[in-house]
């Protein structure tokens, strides 16, 4: 089943909406930290910052996206990239892109959200959603933490319960598929490591194009729901240098995930992606033993 | 022409000599630094750490390695590994390594050094060499360095004109290609960008391994020669918050090359070797914006 073009821009509105509802929330949660003692009081804001990708031979225009980028006293960074895209994939590319082998035509849209949070008691976060259309039609998508200490018990079983509900309301063998899928997918081999608490992960899930795409709202809902309040519950809590320190090894590990083994990594560079919004996962300070 | 064992003893013994120098010549700088104001005044050293490498199907030792790591006042992380492994290659393996597609059959010792220094005024430092036996044998190595801020004019232009005489005493075609050589492969594609203000690069470099070798020692003991007088030099200037953070981005660079591209990190991972040991090379602190 393919997807016209209606389809397609109500997928575009979605994943801007999803976008704007994000940046207001975490705007508010920054906004309203009792934390920010700044006078004149400071207000923290996205960036937004738009970007084009060049267009492939036969195509008018490559498409593109836009990066929101807000670095504040709750969140250290956080990017949420939409972005559009179209083109021709190379040689290579086609062979691993499912309906892609004959003309390489693709047309692919997502979202992304990666927040690296100061306090080392809330996880960070990954959140995706993407279509791609080649002479196949697809979704994919997950949501994922990594917690950088040892507390998030608690956070883990809230988080995969939630996430649990919400899928078993759309087809009952979601949850433990796509669980599974997560702790697969985010794995580092070298150091035999889960990258941190896993969640839900998935790809060309249905032949059903309009009920998969109710899914994947439902995704992003859930996401706007879960992570504000994890992030709320533990904002106050103190930390310890050695439990900031624990951190950034951590984020050690996320940085060497994505370098070495992400998939969207990949793809950004091997499409000709915006670098900007490619690395808009890295954290803002790591370390390294 | 292959080396017999009495050469490959010479080898690691000039391998190991060269560590123990240069561990000397750093402690040394280190402890006489006057900005180490520690009292009861503390000494620096490097820590040793063995590893050892699990052995492959018809060998008794897949041999191992020693780690010397330094943390100081002048050296923000500083690291010298030496090892020598043996095994079999996976089938992957065997069709990029030169005479390993028959038995795959490896031998492979050498010396690593990254240091990454607390001066943003003072570049990192890389310099690695090799020795590699399969059916066929092989020197490799180089040195690069990879300057912070725009100040480094003075130091490029030193430390290629020590290059090029240390070269051109070996042969004169060397400096021209081995720099192409290093620029070439210090180079990151997804940001247009040169890792840093290059060096010399070289494999397999000619079928005189005798020869070879007395030039590899002579990259050893240039570098021990250039790269202390460069810290000494440097090791004084005052830096600003605004150039640190220079230096902490340009890092993230570094990472990027080598976890994206790196032939030595791939090597390492793909063979076995021990993850400390390859990650040796990731700087102690780093920033993405």
């Amino acid at each position: 089943m393919n997807y016209h073009v209606d389809n397609i821009k109500n997928i575009e509105l979605f994943f801007k909406s999803l976008r704007n509802d994000i940046c207001n929330s975490f705007e508010n949660i920054e906004n309203s930290n009792p934390n920010n003692k700044n006078k004149p009081h400071k207000t923290f804001n996205f960036k937004r910052k738009k970007w084009k990708r060049k267009a492939d031979k036969g195509f008018a225009s490559g498409g593109g996206g836009v990066i929101s980028i807000m670095k504040g006293k709750v969140f250290e960074k956080v990017g949420v990239n939409i972005s559009s895209v179209q083109g021709r994939f190379s040689t290579e590319m086609r062979k691993k892109i499912p309906g892609a082998n004959k003309t390489g035509k693709f047309y692919a849209t997502g979202i992304s959200l990666v927040a690296h949070m100061h306090s080392p008691f809330i996880p960070a976060a990954h959140m995706n959603l993407r279509f791609i259309h080649t002479t196949k039609s697809w979704f994919g998508g997950g949501i994922d933490l990594t917690p950088a200490i040892g507390n998030a018990k608690i956070i883990k079983k809230h988080f995969h319960s939630d996430l649990k509900q919400m899928c078993d309301y759309h087809n009952p063998s979601y949850y433990k598929r796509f669980k599974e899928w997560c702790d697969n997918y985010f794995y580092l081999p070298h150091r035999e490591e889960a990258r941190g608490m896993g969640g839900i992960f998935f790809d060309n899930i249905d032949k059903d194009l309009d009920k998969n795409f109710l899914f994947i709202q439902d995704v992003g809902k859930v996401f706007l729901q879960i992570f504000p309040e994890i992030i709320k519950k533990n904002m106050h809590k103190r930390w310890t240098n050695e439990q900031k320190e624990k951190q950034l090894i951590k984020r050690g590990r996320y940085v060497e995930f994505n370098l070495l083994y992400d998939r969207g990594t990949a793809f950004g560079l091997q499409t000709g992606g915006n670098i900007e919004a490619i690395f808009m996962s890295l954290p803002p300070n790591v370390s390294w033993l």
